[in-house]
């Protein structure tokens, strides 16, 4: 039988609930918000509390900068205070895919058309042609050519700067052999708000649910949280590779749907976070004819598009894969969420993304639009930088070459790190690690000892977070819990990104395997 | 009586009521949802329809983006296709505070820097020195080394880089001659996401009330919608240059208790917007007693800290007003927003911001953090330029001198548009308008004859909206109507900004002095 658990769910859910019984009961009479306090009372009860906050953050969790991301800092301003009081140099930050944290380097062609952007005064200049690159100039002139009076600090059109978006939808054409629309473009703020939109637009009340997988990112479920509906979990196969069967797809609509959910949305994270797996195409074929059948809109993770590692799968997007179906925009809702933070790019701080919105009414589109005119619109630096990634150099362009060395570099040694990492795991006793097709994480699943369970139990913490908690403080070693993500009942992972250097490998390797034999020896049953 | 009228939120409010009909009967049936449409189908209904969207979407609305901005869209498109089409040459979008649509120039110095920032390779370049100031050279380095890893392309901690926090933290001490603390800031991607985020720390339901000026900026009615809250108005004073009077915020919140809403908050906008005013200390001292006394979180949109235009008046923060009351973090939960979209910088593109959260207990600070650390960071030129906007540069700095001259520039010029604007505003037959003390808009008020109120609402629409449609379409200016901020019934206003360059302002007037005598010579009564 399985069970959707999720760390620190209970306690919370625990608070959560505590406060609605507070906040039908008379003692919601301390709340200073429904009671004057008089003039004189020099301490009175604070405007906000616990009790009186919505329930729905208190009930809103997000692992990868969770408790254990707090602690991992407290550990590094302890080192830098006072080395030596950690047996280990640094904290390495493998809980979540943030590239640049662990000295990746920018793609230097991206990186010149923003600053130009930036600082168009120069574009003019003569030096500027020794310090950028010719490709680069060119490419801010036609930005630049493209921003209403060439204002790179003005707010643009909500959804985006008009001329970015007929690029982007330009190269999703490129990327797909199907059309694209520059008027189904959202640029947003890296992909997280683009979530958050769509389930606000699609969540009426914990009555409504979202089939999303389990392993999940927790974006996810936190986003459903927030806005007040129901989480409906369909379970990753993870003895076939972390394999979505529909048939557990349909399983779990049904359950819901017997419970009085109405289930309004399907999403699926391809490349998987934080399970790596691509999606064969057969596959996909069946999740879109679920969708339609079912009428979901698929929501499409598309983030690690260029994130793919095994030369026997290929990332194919939902659109393309729907149009070639033979499914068109009134056939099937679908949005594909990009981000400019994933990819060989890695450009998390930039916040750059968009979501491609089709099988939307026009009166659904205006909603959407103005939820998006709210907030006025995303970052131009971000919306560039999503222009770039969808139009990198071409050949002949000057700096194609370099380009695509920093690329395939990039790539190939994630492909390499990921091998290796994932050999490493699986050389762990009691540890068996699918492989990361794609994306930037391995997670692993850990066969504890009883008695680590039990110890874990004593101390009130899940036992992965336990075992997490234990890796940190003797390594300097940070990754997430798979309690974070959701796992089967009694089962126990943790999330490891691949994304390291290749120089620290061997010495991760080496950490990992003496942590991990300690802890077992002191552990076994 | 004074009553709360918004244009369209009529007919907003009586979709939203059919909806929520709807969903509440049987006709949910035909939603596919709850329903799985046969294979055979070829037409289902589709997933996502007005009856079926969160009505929270529905019924939020945001003027300043509103029908009049596409219906100037429309027209631009018209003109650039066949120019001549229209007796005007240009569309002015006096919509928007967004100065550098309309041509002013961006800070020099704060763009060197952001574009070194986003190109570190050139620091150590030797054109690089014939480029840049050697000062904004010199800030770069110094803000990247606040960076782990020099990475401006990793996500940071979810409430900004530290260091930048710690100059913005300066910044603020400096402002106010009081101290401030670099972890109650939180950096932002603009101040509307950080409002969002405390409506959501706030609102539990529709009993939960936001005291909010009318008239409001409309971000604060779109985001108390989408949290699904209530708006609870107080009204400035038109007659006494839009005062703020506190027997009218304890009247409305008396009158919403008696409703059974729980008051949570009081949004205060100084410098106001839409109307301009500066509040006196005197006024921000009652402010601050009436939410210490009442128990509400005082929300203060200091956006236009910087945009301050007469003599007699100065810019005093909450938090230095509350501070030299005696007032410390224990007393009074304080929320104040700044943005790097208005000053005389105008950097609306960038989207950056910061709110500074004082008096909130640590478990609250830690809810907030979390709803944070969902969306992983704000852009970091965004939080870079939040930081150089609290610390620009100082007498002695290379760039100082130039940089004083554009920020002198800029101020005076839009001190001396403002009072043009105002006085021309104040010519026109049936118009008055107060003065513009602060911020970036004029809120005339038209005393429109009575055929005019008529032939508008013969076409269903709001009189200043058929004021502004009809300005638009004769001379290109877009203003915003005054039923998108809210005003006292029976009375009609627009928002029009004081941003069209000096050189523009004669033409202006003198389209809006002829537009505005035709209009009333054909609706005299």
């Amino acid at each position: 039988m399985r069970r959707f658990v999720v760390g620190r769910t209970k306690s919370l859910v625990n608070r959560y609930q505590r406060s609605r019984v507070l906040s039908s009961t008379p003692l919601l009479l301390d709340s200073p918000s429904s009671m004057a306090a008089p003039p004189s009372s020099s301490h009175p009860s604070p405007p906000v509390t616990l009790e009186t906050i919505n329930p729905k953050v208190l009930k809103c969790e997000y692992a990868v900068r969770g408790v254990i991301v707090t602690l991992a800092e407290r550990l590094q301003h302890e080192l830098q205070a006072n080395p030596g009081s950690h047996p280990f140099d640094e904290i390495l930050y493998c809980n979540i895919g943030n590239p640049q944290s662990l000295c990746q380097q920018p793609i230097t062609f991206f990186r010149e058309v923003l600053a130009l952007c930036d600082h168009p005064a120069i574009l003019d200049r003569s030096e500027t042609q020794g310090l950028f690159s010719a490709d680069a100039i060119e490419r801010a002139w036609q930005i630049l050519d493209q921003i209403p009076g060439r204002a790179t600090g003005a707010y643009s059109h909500s959804q985006g700067i008009k001329g970015l978006r007929d690029t982007i939808a330009a190269g999703i054409e490129a990327r797909d052999d199907f059309p694209a629309d520059p008027n189904d473009i959202f640029l947003t703020d890296g992909a997280s708000p683009a979530v958050h939109m769509m389930m606000q637009l699609l969540i009426r009340s914990e009555q409504d649910g979202i089939l999303c997988p389990i392993p999940q990112y927790p974006l996810y479920s936190a986003s459903i949280a927030l806005h007040g509906g129901t989480l409906v979990p369909y379970y990753l196969d993870e003895a076939t590779g972390w394999g979505l069967e529909i048939s557990e797809l349909k399983e779990q609509l049904e359950a819901a749907k017997s419970k009085g959910i109405t289930v309004r949305a399907l999403v699926v994270i391809n490349p998987g976070n934080p399970t790596g797996q691509v999606l064969s195409e057969d596959n996909q074929r069946e999740i879109v004819e679920f969708c339609k059948k079912e009428g979901l809109v698929l929501l499409a993770d598309e983030v690690y598009q260029e994130n793919v590692y095994v030369p026997d799968k290929k990332f194919h997007s939902f659109k393309k894969i729907s149009r070639s179906m033979g499914y068109g925009g009134d056939d099937i809702s679908l949005v594909s969420f990009q981000s400019v933070s994933k990819g060989y790019y890695g450009e998390c701080g930039k916040r750059g993304g968009y979501m491609e919105v089709t099988g939307f009414s026009a009166d659904i589109r205006e909603q959407i639009y103005k939820v998006a005119s709210v907030n006025l619109c995303s970052n131009i630096s971000g919306q560039i930088l999503a222009s770039l990634v969808m139009n990198p150099p071409k050949v002949g362009d000057e700096s194609y070459e370099s380009y695509a060395a920093e690329k395939d570099g990039i790539l190939s040694s994630l492909a390499k790190r990921a091998k290796t990492l994932e050999e490493a795991f699986n050389h762990l006793e009691g540890v068996t690690c699918n492989k990361a097709e794609g994306a930037m994480y391995l997670f692993p699943r850990i066969h504890l000892p009883q008695k680590a369970i039990e110890a874990a139990e004593a101390t009130n913490t899940a036992p992965d977070a336990f075992y997490a908690h234990r890796l940190l403080h003797a390594t300097g070693i940070v990754v997430v819990p798979g309690s974070g993500f959701g796992q089967v009942l009694g089962t126990w992972h943790f999330r490891c990104t691949i994304l390291p250097q290749e120089d620290k490998i061997p010495a991760i390797v080496s950490r990992l395997m003496d942590f991990h034999k300690g802890f077992m020896d002191e552990f076994r049953d």
